[in-house]
């Protein structure tokens, strides 16, 4: 039935293929009133575009068009349409492909799915350019979310065999850290395996491969009790949202997979009054218990496959001839595309969190500061 | 807005309180004219109860009792409320919890987010016990599935720091070796190892303490093709369910995080022909590309943390008095919930792929077997 | 796919046969500490009860029974399962229907679309016993709306050829009017009208026939701005519920198909100030411009056909022979279902009007009072 | 919340203002591989287009721009983006109207509703220009429709006090009646009587006001056993659907509010048999029974009033001085959009419907014929 549009309260609907005039997204449930800030969504944008060495040299400006919704800067409160027209397209470097799939891409499947109509030019619909409107988008709901406070930012916590530094765990050097992360075109905390890791993106360039990661994002300053059980768990949500960007493959929460080696006596999360708040000593659970928000740093980790799409020679098969291929692929691709995935795990964390938000309280909390719960009657 | 309900085409509903008279769902979607099977329900239901001593004491009979929906032995195409009553609660054990949060359970979000009306007894909403009519839906999806030849089922891969044998990777082997975990109430493939788990898992109960691990599903025969882009790959609709199983903290796909370590040449899956298929020589994406189903057998695995309910003294706070307190828990609980969760993992997956079937096939596919795409117009 | 669910942000979702054990309905999205009135969910219920001469002998006790979501007296926040025990049924006099359609009635829909396995006993998941878990529900809407000074009744506005007294136009004496028709089981504002209509019942019982009529629904009391455009027009919202009630086959707004012969001079309601409040001199427009309310009373009409089912021979078809046979409806039927029909829409409306509600106000709303919208910035 | 979007497994999501750059649709869950008839789409548009006296000044191209979604002539199964550009915008007209709502118009629950934020030029997103991108997308639908053999058309079954000539009652002269209609620019059966409208219109406009009217929409075709119980059944969809129309103020399906003067035995349909097929002897349910299509024509009106723009003085209020004023308006209006709001009952009709027909027979149905329903098991 196709489903490209995700959210509960706050909806978003994508479309667009990479070779068509513009992919975008239609926003639907913002309040009207809030101020569009193009400088910080042109901003965001540039985090995912490509740039130098480590990425694709198709060049894209991915200037952000509003088509409707928003009148004298800020949001009506009617759906905003949002553009990003595609400029740079090379459509003839995917003749090849058009009956050859690339291994671990979305070729096959989609050829499948589409009965050969899907339009194949640059992976059309299963393009990462369909995450282009998902970050300008995202950068609305960053906006909300300061403006509570929320502060939200993602790092690349390992490339290749290399390992960036730990998020910091108190709240205060948490802020500093994701303010500075959030300033940078390549996000590491260490920025000296942020080179290390660059260099390793163009060696696999040179050597016509590419490479995968993992990327942790952390929020700080969200409120208790975001989550709607049994099905709309806090993971549930940012999951299916995570799980919807091209590449990644697992997704874990706090300790993640490395709760599978530990008692519940090593794993529980003691809890302790700080400044008359229950807070919990550590926070391995990433701030989520029972599905549902509480109030310590919000830690999820998506790890990113490297990109399918490489020089190397690769076994494949001709749907025309029906017989078994070697395919030498042409055309541009990113080496790694961990750095700019990185930006679109901002956004959709961020809008999965908008949302939650919205169902806990209402359009409301978009405008005005939260209400902290109490837990009493 | 709570979100107690989940699916597309077919839509499940869970209510109920661990101490309240029942737990129940409502089904909705499904064609008239299913067989139900109420001995595999019935079988299905015991590899989720607790069961001698690496289980909770908490015994319950755990019978299905069907109050719509079903008619002559046949589903009638109309919403079938099932429920599973309630009937050895010793509520009393949970007076002191009742301001006192378990860490890292649900204890003290619940208390925000419902400020203080939920139901204290058992955990309430969030009890494990909201699994079982979950488990009683899985057994008719998975039914519908066995009936197309698509066979599923889940092995505890590794449990505190034991580690299961590994699914075989050619189809016929391992469909024999799902076929057997089926039968099997303790779930893994090298029964040996299963032993020691279950010895680990008594260890860790008389410590007061408790163990956690993780849970890999395997399916087989799955058509090429399900999953909706953007937002319903497999990825996104399989882990929402995983992650509304409580105490999954981590879902991955094949290779899932090994992917991180990986470059795109050795972590590619080639394609190939066999029997005038295409298949894939290795099958590191665990079945799905581009979010879609490519035809090979799909693998997912869940993390579960060590139950957090433990005998061991753990520090907490008082709601009432407002200060920091030693709890040391009574009442009945598992050591451990992956054995159980084994039969709740194979239930959600189980109807996650029978509403991407739906989605993708219509209600038909229930009745009559799957046309194969072809990828041609 | 079946669609037994309705509501954004609060959820119903129906179940249950006519002659099933029970109907009953679960509720999610209700905010924790509702207080749950047992008496006014039985006074609800009594409206709907058929009762004496005017309605079919099957008498049902009707009690309601929750199996979730409600602990000591509130609701908990999570999703409310309620049931409604089927006692008084006589499944012997179907055997006649099973093969022969009753005219007008979803006998013979039903049984195309659920391809002869849906349950004949009393018409199953067609039957009007649907509703009594609707009515159920909507006495804690109705509660829900009261505390806010929002208050709602319907009116047999005619029935057969006999027309009642039309709603007082103005605030207050609207407020008197409908509570007087809310104690009342026969709702008309005209009691001597209402004597008459009994009386044409009786008469049309007596000759093996049937009568119908028309609702009219007032609500006074609501805030201006509810609605959601483009789609989810308060119209909208509520003729979806409307209509889902067995036999309505018509619902109009204010002035409704009287606008067709109108100009736009004599339709349009003037504005006006009154205490400071925009206002309108007139309220044809039935207390909604642009899909979204304005603050004058809410006016919907329902018309209700005859009951299909009557006792005089009608021509139908037998599907077992294949042939046009006369069929002679033995068995207990309601002359009119509009007397009780009306305690379905007061249900109907009621649930609509909180959905909306929470749709612009978050789930907050249920338990403190409203804001008031001033369409300033 | 906002709710643009609409329908269940087809889904169309609207955005727009009256004089943004342009308004549009996304359209989602098409099959892949459809064709899509650019001529068929613009001669539907040249039907909601204004025209000649009887409709308002502003004249658009309203030519059909494709962003995404159709790839050489078919659509590729992902989703559609449509647009229709606003070229003759006059935002002047509406300064006055700023802060003097028009009555009967949404300007007053608009500005509550979005708190002085939304686009006040040409009423917005409250514009019937919205209704465009819906016509551009129903001729889609219409197109998958007549390739089953299933034909809809809708007439101006009155336009003030003159009312248009009855659907012939055959299928066979009714096909004929619906394709003449969908030829004509002014839909009505008698073409005298279209005159007459249109003369009476005419004089509606040099007298500064408006005429309403009422919409008769004819499906015939349809397969026996459309319409998902409880709460989605075709009446419900489809009123949901007309209701969002602007103007709209009543739904009535077969006799509709007829049926509240009949007794049973007057108002049901006999069952007979003809050509080996159910059907019956009448249509006063209008091809549906308990929510469900029976397989005879679906007839269902709409009632559209006299547009609330119009010349001659009436009462407002300023929201500025807040005072009671008299508003004389300027600008560009239709005095009747009876026979431009045919269009849109068209398309929203055949969205409807193409929506049922997926919940039925799932996304297949677009591309092969539908099976026909037995009503065996």
């Amino acid at each position: 039935m196709q489903r490209n549009s995700f959210g509960s309260f706050i909806n978003i609907t994508l479309f667009g293929e990479s070779h068509g005039p513009a992919v975008g997204a239609v926003i639907d449930g913002l309040a009207p009133g809030i101020i569009i800030d193009e400088n910080f969504i042109a901003f965001e944008m540039e985090k995912r575009r490509a740039v130098g060495a480590i990425s694709t040299p198709r060049q894209e400006a991915d200037r952000v068009e509003f088509l409707s919704g928003v009148y004298e800067g800020h949001t009506t409160g009617t759906p905003i349409c949002l553009l990003v027209h595609n400029e740079n397209t090379r459509s003839a470097d995917y003749d090849q492909l058009r009956n050859i799939p690339r291994p671990s891409h979305a070729d096959f499947t989609g050829r499948m799915k589409y009965r050969g109509y899907a339009d194949p030019r640059g992976g059309g619909h299963f393009s990462g350019r369909l995450t282009a409107p998902l970050v300008a988008a995202g950068a609305i709901f960053r906006g909300l979310l300061a403006q509570q406070g929320i502060l939200l930012g993602t790092h690349l916590c390992s490339c290749a065999n290399l390992e960036d530094a730990l998020f910091p765990e108190d709240d205060t050097s948490l802020r500093t850290a994701i303010s500075a992360l959030n300033e940078k075109r390549f996000a590491t905390l260490d920025d000296d395996i942020g080179q290390q890791m660059q260099t390793t993106i163009v060696a696999a360039k040179n050597g016509g491969d590419s490479v995968g990661g993992a990327l942790e994002t952390a929020v700080v300053g969200l409120p208790v009790g975001l989550g709607e059980p049994f099905f709309a768990s806090v993971e549930s949500e940012l999951s299916a949202l995570l799980f919807s960007i091209p590449a990644v493959k697992g997704v874990e929460f706090g300790l993640g997979f490395g709760f599978a080696y530990l008692n519940g006596s090593q794993a529980n999360d003691a809890f302790c009054l700080r400044d008359g708040q229950v807070r919990t000593t550590t926070n391995f659970n990433g701030g989520v218990n029972g599905g549902i928000t509480n109030g310590m740093p919000l830690i999820v980790r998506s790890v990113v496959k490297p990109t399918p799409s490489i020089s190397l020679p690769q076994k494949s098969v001709d749907f025309v001839s029906g017989s078994e291929v070697t395919l030498e692929m042409k055309g541009r691709h990113d080496p790694c595309i961990l750095h700019r995935a990185r930006a679109v795990a901002d956004a959709v964390v961020a809008f999965g969190l908008c949302d939650l938000l919205c169902q806990q309280y209402g359009v409301s909390w978009q405008l005005k500061p939260l209400e902290t719960p109490t837990g009493d009657n």
